[in-house]
């Protein structure tokens, strides 16, 4: 059975296996002084364009975003996520685990609106009987496959801006986005759009890690302390810079998420060929068609993937997730199946 | 300049780095279902002789201490440790940030007694005005090199049944202290006089990991779920899971271990040979001479290594450490340079 | 001008004054073991038929829901309450600052119903990746003035108890709810219902307090260290105890929530009169009625009390709060204004 | 049997009662914003001659200890205490509760010197390993009845300014300390040496309630949302505001502490005048006499107090606490007892 469950069911991109075997016996500094994650963050620097950046490597996204928020944060501060953020939705309660109310606002679509942000904050004027909104939290590409148009991270940033909120972004999925046939932003727009955004590797050809990019420096300043005191500070941290190296080096970022895009792409394709329709249009590499109960049962036969949503007696909104590591031969068996 | 500094300068044992390879393309289940983790625990639960044992991997040692701790405690108990304990003095406050005190214990050694835990114990009795003592944390091999008997660990293990503790060993180097030419104690030992320990990777062979393993498997009912809320949950389980299916088979880890306090044994031989006297007596693969202030400056020249400790205007003790991945003829040209 | 802000704009009854007065030199053991505190709780476990309740005094409402609701809810675990519920609208983030999430559920009139808790459950099913819901929290009367029926609450009771939830009611105003003219509840079903609820003194007549009562016992184990550790334990305990020994003796508590409601009910009766209808339905000390924008400015000329919110150009909807301190004359007064 | 236990035993100087009757029926609004409050708070600012201090009231030392620290330090920072202050030794680990270390430093009559802040500070330099120290907590009078000299607090205050250290300091006696007959301090030097610090009341004369004091404002900026997310903004505020409004007028506070040190340095004459010696010399109303067993038994017969510390097999030294409500008559009966 092969699996579009996921976007890490398989191991690494090769050029990170290769490195690491290459790179074994190399003595280095422990908890992310070596020469690897120097490399990285170097690399990244230069594709954000911003030299002054802080930068920092976790293993995976709860841990990042428990990292970034509590550490910015004073005590009665809250953040303000889209009610399918990740955060509110998914995380066994990390935030508030740190003291932090989470402060879920319904979309349509996975994507919160600078409006949004406007009629929340107005809600929370009753100091002191109420959290002080303090940060917006969105994911780019969203947990439904959305993604944001440079307008409207502009709008979200200039609000942000104007009500003294930082903005945060989720990049788990970043490089998808970036790299969606409709997309309308670079690295550099995020960098400069943000005050704090990470990019993950996890699901994007590494093993594990995301690199966390502070835009606001002065947001950084006792990060080290965090990372160490949340134990996500890995003894040996040339881990994670191997993974960001190897994948900032000759655009593979881009390229493997291009990839995954494409695979997601040939099978919306399908799926609108034979007249099926979507719970929500993505471009990016999660896909959710609504599918007749017996066409979804017999994929299942030889697919792995989740039943998303149920829609009528008769149909079902699935999910499909591509990945870096998804084989087009497959793809085109899937779509030979339900033609 | 050859780093005797840590046990973690380098990467992981070849054995590990070719299971990455040789399994990167199977796609697994995410988040600790995959096959190589539920195969690691297999080995682990034979290893120790409980098929009952809940056993949990995750990224680094602080990682598990707060885990375990936070995950067990309630609110007003707090753990009892050695002041040289990692909790009391390496972890930033990681501990104290789930919420919990850690009560340090003035030790001559590194090694708590039976009897101080009587006296910490008898000291918080002040009820409600004082926290309740309810863990004893301990690690074996200790930060000073020192490892437990059996007899003490009985001991231990004991006055914690007879007072209502839970025992909590940190196993960060664990190998170490089973495989210490004094050593009388074994796994299986470890395991049946404990209600959860750890089995560390990092320090010994692997690329990132520690083993929880709960013998009392009430205690592990919603780990499960602290893991995904402390972050500390990889999706890609099998990076871990591979670490350990690799050090438990064919007895891998411990003679990994046995390589480490073997180096340190021809040091520590080394320098007794020469007249010098050390800090603390260690069998294990971290040893701390004490040696002339003019020899210390001469090996930093060809050494990297912590000077630990002044002793008087002309001596002071440094700290060397020995790793699975260090080499005998380095360690011989160290020991020429000291004759 | 006189105040229907809120029911806690005058000090205390006279009785409570009195006995302060006359205890006042009696030498009394501190942190809640005085004389008063215990004949208290013995008053009030009588009221509620269960000698066996474990009964704690604290100063105030957000205090209590803290102190309960992170006594009893292990790291992961979050509590339902409805989105007008005070720890979810009004308490700063006070439950999420001692680490667990708040799940909001919207309501009409501020009521959860055994379906909304079913609903709730059913959608956190993705262990590990989301909190477990473990507790219901409702108030009674709610923020909105509205009570629970008693088939209302056994249908509550009857879904948490199936559901392995704990039911803890807050009762800030719960005089209120159980003197209601439309009340079906008494204190003992309250007490037979749930496995925690309070009682509360600052709003019917108390300078200050709420009367914790667990009737589930075993979660109350730890409660003393709780009470403590969050800065709740008073050293002069007697005040709290003196509160409550003065409500509860001679069926005070009821009689001062009787007339704070009839107090509401004549204004109610005067608005009804003249044709207004209300925002929701209350028979409790907090009623809602819609006027016109012209009266409401009149209103303030002489009055204090909130406008809740815009209805249309021409209407809002007011908030007017009577208390046990209420005077008659004034309320009489001010129907003679909107007629 | 009177009770020398402690200095909470009886109600309050009558002064706050008459007050508490005489403002009863008066309406004032909630959540300390009533007149009562304010007045006590210009009267306060007056005393320490800082119009510019931001002022809070809450209802005890553990809930004040908290509240300001953990407003005050970021999640990494710790606060270096005296082993027998009142946050490392008897607050059921209120500190660690809301995530921060407590670097306890031992000292031998309970005062902490500027050279055991400036060593302790040296011990926390391997960042990020460490916690960060940036407070000082001190008390004054300490909980051995000692007293700060206005030149041991200049050092302090000194090297806290060096070091980049906020100092703070307990004040639930500090009516003691500056009316102790060897005391060099003033409230106004207190107020200029510390970032800040608190005046019980519950110990001298108050029902309850402790006044915080900013005199570095920028660290009050968000106290208000902190005092509501920990529960200690009491509904009723004008309760506190009363207590402290009478003991600030008229010098009520300092001479309630006078007397009570003056009823201590009586008992300690006469101790002296038999020629029993002390566990640590006291000025203020807390003394620890070594007697004989036999007298401690004899004593016991009639009085109430704690049986400190065993010295050997003949002694103990016990501990007498005085207060603004004990009567003379009474310690001359003891003083007649020990002749």
């Amino acid at each position: 059975m092969y699996s579009f469950k996921n976007d890490y069911a398989e191991g690494a991109h090769q050029s990170i296996l290769n490195k690491l075997i290459q790179t074994n016996e190399v003595q280095q500094a422990g908890y992310g002084e070596d020469d690897y994650t120097k490399e990285a963050k170097a690399l990244i620097k230069k594709e954000i364009d911003n030299p002054d950046a802080d930068i920092f490597f976790v293993s995976g996204g709860t841990q990042a975003n428990l990292l970034v928020i509590s550490s910015i944060l004073r005590t009665h501060q809250a953040v303000i996520s889209p009610q399918t953020g990740h955060i509110f939705a998914n995380e066994t309660g990390a935030i508030e685990a740190t003291g932090h109310k989470v402060i879920g606002v319904p979309t349509a679509n996975g994507k919160l609106t600078a409006t949004d942000i406007e009629t929340t904050v107005s809600q929370y004027g009753l100091r002191p009987h109420v959290v002080e909104p303090k940060m917006v939290y969105i994911s780019n590409s969203t947990e439904l496959g959305t993604i944001y148009t440079k307008a409207e991270l502009e709008a979200i940033s200039s609000i942000c801006k104007q009500l003294g909120l930082y903005l945060f972004i989720d990049g788990a999925r970043l490089g998808h986005a970036l790299t969606a046939s409709d997309n309308t932003l670079t690295l550099k727009d995020i960098a400069a759009l943000t005050d704090v955004f990470y990019i993950g590797a996890t699901k994007n050809g590494g093993l594990l890690g995301e690199a966390i990019i502070f835009n606001n420096k002065e947001l950084a300043t006792y990060f080290d302390y965090n990372l160490k005191q949340r134990g996500a500070l890995l003894a040996k941290g040339r881990l994670l810079g191997i993974q960001f190296q190897c994948l900032f080096e000759n655009n593979l970022y881009f390229d493997l998420a291009k990839h995954a895009n494409a695979m997601a792409a040939k099978l919306t394709e399908a799926f609108k060929a034979k007249g099926y329709s979507f719970l929500v249009e993505s471009t990016t590499n999660q896909i959710f068609p609504i599918l007749p109960l017996t066409l979804i049962k017999e994929l299942n036969e030889h697919y792995d993937f989740f039943t998303w949503k149920a829609i009528d007696d008769q149909h079902a909104a699935i999910r499909l997730i591509t990945s870096w590591a998804t084989r087009e031969n497959i793809v085109d068996e899937f779509i030979e199946k339900i033609k």
